[in-house]
């Protein structure tokens, strides 16, 4: 279920850019059918199970219908590059939770299970801006992997502390997407190199 | 059989790019090589089998010797974007071909059997454009990835039908080279979204 | 050993780019880490066992700990460019070596086992560099990927011979370590091709 709902934000989220590019109509598809299914095949060849976008023809389904609905509604969009980002962000939240949850559950250590929820987390995106030659959003200044690696963090505790019912799991993803909401705002950020490297 | 000429026809595309951007030997070989074998690869990790590109030393040495002759024997081909484009379509069909049906026969459901099959066949070109910093030719205009997957739908078809024999199977990839080909020619492409975008 | 040693180093020479590139701290963190681990994941993926580097802890706290190391020290790293490219000579020798052999171990034949132990040396660099908006290290005119192949083909020639103790495989490191070094220096490189192509 998060699992869909996270496909279907970062289709949307990967199909409003490909829109704001340019690209006709099976561009927009593809670029939404990578952004939504690119972080869990990671996460699939990682934990080795067959990447279940392949295997369950609702994930590539969800992932087309998405874009193609922000392919004909995009005119409603008003200020796409917001709506961007706060699909971005719920996407991110929805699959650093399924990712690491899931990976934690066929047995990967705690430390690895985060770097693979982060990975699916961010996967998409990332395949996103490098298929559109953006600036990866993960290179940005504003936290964004982070966000993702604490809410991860979060879900291995509540699983550790097996307390990992569907409320809590909710919690994290929230935090998640607070986290990267208000860094956005507030243009949080890491601190830089102390001097103007080499 | 055709797993083979794919990699012959996409090492040669590969290579005539490289050389376009003036590589020197090693680098026209190893675009090539990328070109090549990247799609397979990808092909064998999703369906879980050991990537035949790396235990079966016919394909690498497919590869290079494709991409070599490329390098020098370039002078003799006369306009290389178009020789380039051929090549590329061959490719894709070929790929398209034997992906989607190695996918059927590990089990893959029809959806995600076509969607690996369209994978083979765009992924060397989409490694080899991201290598180059090209425009990925799947995100340009004229209709790519969309007649991979028509092709692979017919391959699904003719599997489901139970008359996918070595002739009509041939059939799928001529649909394939053919609709890129006039879709080139034709400058065909999907609709484009309807006002300027954000 | 030999592979977290290339972790360390490959995540200085990331970590330094991405210092150049006035990241901020997680940015930093991140390209280190993907450099030092993308071509292990790689690596594992290809050859069907669980990546390394999720499955040990060790393996990411190598690779922020060198990153880090880096963000904080890098105003004495005088000429960082020269320290890049030293410490990246170093990472293609170091996972080479322990790519080829572990892929010879788990059964490869030995042209795949070469080709992956050069996908292991190149890949955490062409990550980066893909991640970075940079020309990828490995089209570039000196002698790098070729290098690494070369020292492949040496480790797979002492499996052979079964003369692949602790100390020739350290040799085959020196040997692409020296090749690289040598080629930088006196800008080795292959031909070109014979006219101004296309």
């Amino acid at each position: 279920m998060g699992d869909l709902a996270g496909v279907a934000v970062f289709a949307a989220s990967g199909g409003a850019l490909a829109v704001a590019k340019r690209l006709d109509l099976f561009g927009v598809a593809f670029v939404g059918v990578v952004s939504a299914l690119g972080g869990g095949i990671l996460r699939d060849l990682v934990i080795d199970r067959p990447p279940v976008a392949f295997w369950d023809w609702r994930y590539p389904a969800t992932a087309v219908v998405a874009s193609l609905l922000v392919f004909w509604w995009h005119p409603w969009m008003q200020r796409a590059r917001r709506v961007i980002l706060l699909l971005d962000a719920a996407g991110l939240a929805l699959f650093t939770v399924t990712g690491t949850t899931i990976s934690l559950a066929v047995g990967v250590p705690a430390v690895g299970a985060c770097l693979i929820g982060m990975l699916t987390g961010i996967g998409g995106g990332l395949a996103r801006d490098l298929l559109l030659s953006e600036i990866p959003v993960v290179l940005r200044r504003e936290i964004y992997a982070l966000a993702s690696l604490v809410g991860a963090a979060a879900v291995a505790i509540l699983v550790r502390l097996d307390v990992a019912n569907i409320a809590n799991l909710i919690l994290a993803g929230v935090l998640i997407f607070a986290v990267r909401l208000v860094a956005l705002q507030r243009r949080w950020s890491a601190p830089t190199p102390r001097d103007g490297g080499p």
